[in-house]
């Protein structure tokens, strides 16, 4: 499958194998990927982007994995999209991958990508930015963005799902977790996983009185907790059911419009930065000018950025 | 001591008054910083500036006070900056000072100084490399730059020092602790501290079998390893001879200007993000119409960020 407008055509189509090479061209930024995301850009909004997230151990993805099974159930075709930045050490996202392609694979309504960063936190981010436009303009009804909720990026990057779910398991104090992590102010929904274990309602007291302490103003979403055990399915339809209604909550209150507006705010930044940081490199004649200025102390380096922006 | 032209000069001439209150400007980004930076920045390079990083419990702050005893005896003035992106959690930074300042305090040749992130650690970065501007202008013949090396803002700060020394401690897995935070591609020097402890020389040999694995080039810096005894001051002499041989081979070999040319780099090229940035936020008409252009979907990020990068 080549790079060409028609490959905008064939994955808004949902071919598995033109989504699956269109994702290549976008983790390796491949000349020309800029224009087909345009256009399919142009083809997004219908997905519903759901974040999960969750510490080491939390079943992330036996939860994710029993979420899709009962969307399927609902005949909505799922996308799922596994943020992985230590898979390169730990091999976690393709192990993770065949553990579910064994229950998924076949299904043409079912699409499962690992994403693991090579480089910089940075591209990793723009990389799973871009996988939601071509997912949502592929025809996904329900986008999933899977991360391990370590680092400020993986933050960052659950930015972009309009409703995110942060798993605590019993038992780990994963509640002070969530707190330490920053994750606490972006749950819309609380999921206590291995509800079976003991103290899973010690769990979910924790929960209740961190969020009573966070103090929900009038109009704000009520965050509710939902406990599943992911192996068996318990709670899951359940949880189907919040994500749903935060969904047409935030439809009601024009926090889905926000969203996206502050979604879209975060891809201009993030693509006119990448452009800077281009302009600003080593073998760019008027970078290395200044730099030499700054570095002979002919010039300062305030003004050499402030000339350096203006001239952009 | 107001911000005007008259607070370069009070700086450049060491005073301690006038530094402390620059160094307050600096943190707190008073109008008008900027010019004085500029003019700092014309009379600095004669410093040496030296990272001093490790693990929390290596001793790096026990290390670095028998350091800057060391070069006052050699009749060197030492400016050290204590970057503490943790404190204002645990207070570190200010018992830190406390410590030193009772061996330290009242002698002139010797300036202390905490930075500690209250936002964004790139607010950290700039604050501590505009620091070492102030310091290295102000005089001081090494400049000390003192970090807990555990985020990926803190090994970017210390591109800043032109010899980096990582701190290890025996019995505590630090080798793999400093591959694992990228800390060994930026060690100049290895300190293998607490040297009167069990293991250290099982710790050295563990460094020397990393440093051995990771294959100097011919014509490399050949990275020593100095054990010390901070407590009683044991190899701490040796360490300030190990820093004196690294700045020699490094005039020799060009790398202290290439060290240079670098960081001209790095300060230019936060100081234009940063400028950007500010222009590409909320309230910003250009900025506002751009995000609402792409969430109605009448444009695509890609093409938003390039028209919004070229009017800059």
């Amino acid at each position: 499958v080549k790079l060409d407008a028609a490959l905008a055509d064939r994955v808004r189509s949902g071919e598995q194998v033109a989504i699956a090479r269109m994702l290549t061209h976008v983790e390796r930024r491949t000349a020309g990927v800029n224009e087909v995301l345009a256009e399919l850009h142009r083809h997004t909004g219908a997905a519903h982007v759901l974040g999960v997230t969750g510490p080491p151990g939390s079943g992330k993805s036996t939860l994710v994995s029993a979420l899709t099974a009962r969307l399927r159930e609902q005949d909505r075709s799922v996308g799922i999209i596994a943020v992985d930045p230590s898979s390169i050490f730990s091999g976690g996202a393709i192990l993770g991958d065949r553990i579910r392609m064994s229950d998924l694979s076949g299904d043409p309504g079912v699409y499962i990508r690992s994403i693991a960063t090579r480089g910089a936190l940075g591209g990793l981010s723009r990389a799973t930015l871009d996988a939601i436009t071509v997912l949502d303009a592929a025809g996904m009804d329900v986008v999933v963005l899977e991360t391990v909720g370590v680092g400020q990026a993986e933050v960052d990057v659950l930015s972009a799902a309009q409703s995110v779910a942060v798993v605590s398991v019993p038992g780990m104090g994963d509640d002070v977790q969530a707190i330490k992590a920053g994750l606490l102010e972006i749950a819309d929904i609380h999921v206590v996983n291995k509800a079976d274990r003991d103290g899973a309602l010690k769990t979910v007291s924790e929960l209740r009185e961190v969020l009573r302490l966070a103090k929900r103003k009038a109009g704000q979403w009520n965050v509710p907790i939902q406990l599943t055990t992911a192996t068996g399915g318990e709670g899951v339809p359940e949880l189907v059911e919040q994500f749903d209604a935060h969904y047409a909550w935030m439809q009601q209150h024009g926090e889905l419009e926000r969203r996206a507006r502050r979604n879209s705010a975060t891809r201009i930044r993030w693509l006119a930065e990448e452009m800077i940081l281009d302009r600003l490199r080593t073998g760019r004649p008027e970078f290395d000018e200044a730099v030499a200025e700054v570095t002979a102390r002919r010039g300062d380096p305030m003004t050499a950025a402030r000339r350096l922006v203006q001239q952009m």
